[in-house]
């Protein structure tokens, strides 16, 4: 039994999202609401499932045992090895390794330093958290097209949905959000199109979860 | 022929440097001064090699062919298919699951909020940037301590020395030096002991390496 801990906008749960529906597990979704009543992940119920009360979490029980992860690069790595039907990492070493690089120029270069608790601490130091962010994601997008010029064939690394494109996705998600000017990055936009014709991508994508909230 | 370009106190340097101290992988060192004129990671000839401008960077040459890589965590995955003798993660799906997700508390919850150039971006809006590094060291710190005290055995994750103590190591390292109080991380203070009583840890300390700067 798989239950993910998932809310509609967090980036991090979307990656998840589309692994699940990639390798077609069977699972429970709980919707945590990050915003609501200074947000649900803050109540103790949720910050004893992970004390740095963040989506996604998964709860993994097998035999009676349960097994509670966080962290979508430690999540996914998990479903690659447990489930490694239809693979989203590469064979070859060396684009296994690229496609982690690119995987982390988004997990560790940039989402941390857009999410929502470095915004709120600028906006507590009456510092407009907007150009640090565009900033931040210019920064990782320049890399992101830089290596993806190189190694992106239908996908970010050559032609097979690897786990850089769920990074990725969300990532061009966010940027919109912050009025990040995407022109320059002609091979990321052209692979988020094939990602987005995908049923797997077009699922786990923010307006079709069940706690969209198309106000905010 | 591996070439890993360093700075003694990057943490992110420091981790690739303990795993191929530990995969006992003969290597050459480049020194990246990261604060000498402005900073050498910023000079046209190392922004081609990496153009987030940041260490470590790891260049493999196999064949005439050169692979390049960025990102702590893509290079020591890298390291230990390609190395696999003397392993950085256990065996077991639920454990390696686990060690990534102590990985990634530290390098995408912690490192990236506490770099010279978020540091820099506070400073530049005149925000003291200490207050905010500790607050997101001790969050990290507490989660981590939270998994370790399930996990550890002699290690973060058992009996064996695994990726997640490369990344604990030098995140208290860097707490220090950022006067967080240790004391309520027994766990993780108690598996530092046994890591630097290890030649492989000792030998990748910024004070042991040759661009270590006492005056800095």
């Amino acid at each position: 039994m798989i239950r993910l801990y998932s809310y509609w906008r967090s980036s991090s749960a979307w990656r998840v999202r589309v692994g699940l529906a990639w390798k077609r597990i069977t699972h429970e979704l709980v919707l945590v609401n990050l915003t609501r009543d200074g947000g649900e992940q803050n109540q103790p119920e949720f910050r004893e499932r992970n004390p740095l009360g963040q989506v996604p979490v998964l709860e993994v029980t097998m035999g009676g045992q349960l097994l509670r992860l966080t962290q979508s690069v430690a999540i996914l790595e998990y479903l690659e090895e447990r489930f490694p039907e239809r693979p989203l990492l590469p064979r070859g070493f060396e684009d296994r390794a690229r496609v982690r690089q690119l995987v982390e120029i988004v997990n560790s270069g940039v989402q941390p330093l857009q999410n929502l608790s470095l915004r709120r601490a600028l906006e507590g130091a009456r510092v407009d958290p907007l150009p640090f962010l565009q900033g931040a994601i210019i920064r990782g997008l320049d890399a992101l097209e830089g290596v993806a010029r190189h190694t992106a064939g239908r996908f970010l690394v050559r032609d097979g949905v690897t786990l850089a494109d769920m990074y990725l996705v969300p990532q061009l998600y966010t940027a919109r959000r912050f009025h990040v000017d995407l022109r320059p990055y002609a091979t990321l936009l052209r692979v988020e199109g094939e990602c987005n014709a995908l049923a797997e991508f077009q699922s786990a994508h923010p307006n079709a979860q069940p706690d969209y909230d198309p106000e905010a």
